[in-house]
């Protein structure tokens, strides 16, 4: 974010040694407590004048809470000129991997934010539609707009059965990213960008399309030079006429931007990595996960044995070799090439 | 950091709601126990291959003793292939902004580093020598050498009555940064960088400035197209043969890069900054202090009565119109121009 011009302040809600993709990690999460505290000292110093926040990975109820009191206070004083995207951070694949009693802090605060960006699963979570198809994937869709009254949309990562794209042909497996943003009656206006997906395990993508998603849903609707509805910053949460159709939306346009950043970055990232990963299993059978001899010598005791790796140790280096190589390609931040289209869902 | 392509991890010694320049502030100081929790975090999932450090404000001493055992940890087991770049962040104009307890842990820590950043204030701590002129300045330097057996030094922002300089004239006031590099007997190669000051108060310039020397002294070692010692980068604490002189140091190149980007951008936070005060303090007394009335109408409650600013007040907004504008200014960071040259001191 900072990368493309935005001065960002973040407030920590975790501070972890590294993600949790590794399967271990130390260190503390924040409390409530903590979390309002930096935020009012923020206040006091006049230091809280947000025009958008960005919310993601909050493990536990009450420090969520927190964080949605702030959104609200930011909200309630801003007069329509402030923009919530709301990364509702649940689990992904059918795995929880927050406390239970996030869920309903999430389906409460939903509908206060101004986007919100699930995946399949935490869309499920949310709208409580189990999502198998198309027409399930419009009534969740539904749900999220008029029952909870999210202006914009978009779900990412989705993989159904039927979701065939002439993009995509042959037998390369299709993912999704469907959004909407909704009508002055709530109804949706859907639109769809398929990609070809790249099979590997990456960690950080959602917190990746969040970030880019806020810049470029900024870039849409707020700068001149790209804007097509004037004065749409002006709007309560940037909700286009009933006019514009899905295709035309500025969430259509940034989501469009964001995936050409992001498959640009993966496939950077995708490529080499069975090498890099075959290096770092040799360099931690010979002591030296590094190849250069300066290994710590600390493994965490679960290898099988006669320098071999264990399958703990198998997941942290697969975590290490597959991180997004992000600072590397930052010009695929700055200037995608816009590929892959938004068609009506 | 990572606008230049630096693949950064960032452990926090403090989460503080903002930097310590506006007076006040919320928030926690790391635990020494939470800093090598998160070390050994690291290490557990092989994410300790760092072949270079920045250290900067640890505000106690036991704090700054778990920040120096990670640095001696990385430097035993990298054989000369790590570099520790330490900012002895203690205070600043004559004032301590730490405990008092921590100076003495600075003094057993710098001669671990390879390159140490004091200020003024900072290096006469270090030294035990006061700076009042070139002569005391060159015994300072001369201490810090072969006392501390620090190889490189770089003291910042020095302001000495003898110190004139052909690229000032008149009557603006000069500051200069003032480097040196060991030569095998430790004796001092000693340069210096005038520059004009900016009358303004910034904060975190230099944090700024020991980011971009980790990014600069780098790129003028190891970087093979810019290099000029062919496997430097190889070598104990980077220091070049004795037959190098004090101009042709990479500490001398980096520091002159570092300076263009710095000016550049000290210059462009400067524009307008007494424009932006003023509508700071109209924003407050009409209680909203971003001017477009979504003020948190909780000011600290010592202003002066009858819409005036109080002087904590004014300390803040102060702070706040002259925080370094650096995301905007990417390209000075990325590309600076040379405009300020060493000179053999």
């Amino acid at each position: 974010m900072q990368s493309l011009g935005c001065d960002v302040a973040a407030l920590n809600t975790v501070d972890f040694s590294n993600h949790t993709g590794y399967g271990q990690w130390t260190g503390t999460r924040s409390t409530p407590e903590h979390i309002l505290d930096l935020w009012s000292g923020l206040k006091q110093s006049f230091l809280d004048d947000f025009d958008m926040m960005l919310s993601g990975y909050v493990p536990g109820a009450e420090a969520l809470g927190a964080v949605g009191r702030i959104a609200e206070e930011l909200k309630s004083r801003a007069e329509g000129r402030f923009f919530w995207v709301l990364d509702p951070v649940m689990g992904d694949n059918g795995n929880l991997y927050v406390g239970g009693d996030v869920v309903p802090v999430y389906r409460g605060l939903a509908g206060k934010a101004d986007l919100c960006l699930p995946n399949q699963f935490e869309a499920e979570l949310l709208s409580e539609v189990k999502i198998t198809d198309m027409l399930s994937l419009g009534k969740a869709i539904e749900v999220l707009h008029s029952r909870y009254g999210v202006p914009h949309i978009v779900i990412t990562s989705l993989s159904l059965p039927d979701d065939t794209d002439p993009d995509t042909p042959g037998n390369k497996k299709t993912l999704s990213v469907v959004g909407s943003s909704m009508t002055s009656t709530k109804q949706p206006r859907a639109f769809k960008i398929s990609f070809p997906a790249i099979d590997c395990y990456f960690s950080g993508t959602g917190d990746m399309f969040a970030a880019l998603m806020v810049v470029r849903m900024r870039e849409a609707v707020c700068d001149a030079s790209t804007s097509t509805e004037p004065g749409l910053d002006t709007r309560r949460s940037w909700l286009s006429e009933d006019g514009v159709g899905a295709l035309e939306l500025p969430l259509a346009r940034a989501a469009e931007r964001v995936l050409g950043s992001m498959h640009e970055v993966l496939a950077k990232t995708a490529e080499g990595l069975e090498g890099r990963l075959e290096e770092m299993v040799r360099g931690v059978k010979t002591g030296g996960v590094n190849g250069n001899g300066n290994g710590n010598g600390n493994g965490n005791g679960n290898g099988n044995g006669e320098g071999g790796i264990g399958k703990k140790q198998m997941q942290v280096l697969k975590s290490k070799a597959a991180e997004l190589k992000l600072v590397r390609h930052l010009d695929s931040l700055r200037g995608p090439k816009v590929v892959f289209r938004a068609r009506r869902l």
